[in-house]
């Protein structure tokens, strides 16, 4: 398998948690958001989406299955190498491990990243303050939902669902990194940030965290 | 069950199409948000998210459980209600679902909902002008990369992925009712809007839409 993706990518750190949880190996390719390589011809051919990450599967017989979209890519994951499990086993906690995920990749995330950041400076005129303030924003509030959903449920565990991490807890981390690097408000989340410091004394969380990839600068 | 929804929430639209798909019935709830009715505290002790749609499961010997997050909500259905099927037998054409409907569920959607677009002209102070080409660049740019999944890829049948309507096709026709509505720019994308029309010929898309909604106005 490759991954192509970038170190600061929270949406790349999703599925290089979810690799490392199933101790799967791949080629790590770098794709330089920054840099705007996501929009070359030569991703374009690879990924059609241009958006990182994407995971290109070994085809059988030469042909090769590219993947998109790390919700879908780690559901894929989970499928295909069940062991250990990222979605509990019954339908309600699964659907309750979706939600949560969702509840950081819909209503965060998609607000925060780059290409929407570069469109309000860029396209709207918001300076500099006002972008930093929508980030906040968008991280601070969006996080509350969450520890709502997390904190007092009998289905919390040490991870967002019980006592093992999943598919909540790949996502969870990479939108603290982000909010870290940002110096957005954590104090009103503790059990976010309980279970965010559980995972992080996890190998499968610390070894694939920005600051540890190959082309992290 | 109960589903606490809006009729011109698309997110809402979504989990209406599979419930008919899936020949299910259920108590239609009106939770107005040009009112803030989500914001209310009998709604956010159904949903303490307070985000619609959410679906309140009957429970056996009284307990009750809530459903969120639309994407949740339909492999929720799909799994507890295999027929009709929503997403493919196989882990690749699952994925590829996810992703078609993740283009539109995390890269369009969240950018064009109620309280961003209250967030950028109350809080940034964007002229309504700008409001509006802030939501048609995300709806525009993100059929694109929808249009690009679609088109002329050998899963591709009359619908998303074959020839019957599944999850992809839940999340694709809510968002081009949304586009229709904002007048944004649709002649770039012919399957997108070809598969549209397949799926309002369909009972299930076509009895759920807004206009047929009992809180439609």
């Amino acid at each position: 398998m490759r991954l192509y993706n970038y170190f600061r990518s929270s949406a790349s750190y999703r599925v290089r948690i979810a690799l490392a949880l199933k101790g799967l190996s791949y080629e790590y390719v770098a794709v330089h958001l920054v840099k705007n390589e996501q929009l070359s011809e030569s991703f374009r051919a690879v990924a059609p989406a241009q958006l990182v990450p994407a995971l290109v599967l070994d085809g059988e017989g030469g042909g090769e299955a590219v993947l998109t979209q790390t919700m879908a890519i780690i559901e894929y994951l989970d499928e295909t190498h069940p062991e250990p499990p990222l979605l509990p086993k019954d339908a309600i906690g699964r659907a309750r491990v979706r939600a949560i995920a969702l509840d950081m990749a819909c209503e965060i995330h998609p607000l925060d990243n780059l290409r929407v950041l570069r469109y309000l400076v860029k396209e709207m005129g918001v300076s500099e303050d006002d972008k930093n303030r929508w980030y906040r924003h968008w991280v601070e509030t969006g996080l509350e939902i969450v520890e709502r959903q997390l904190a007092g449920h009998a289905a919390t565990g040490r991870f967002c669902h019980g006592d093992s991490p999943g598919l909540a807890d790949c996502v969870l981390v990479p939108q603290i990194h982000n909010a870290r690097r940002m110096d957005c408000r954590l104090d009103h989340v503790p059990t976010v940030m309980r279970i965010f410091e559980t995972c992080m004394a996890e190998p499968a969380f610390a070894t694939t965290q920005p600051s540890a990839c190959p082309d992290a600068t």
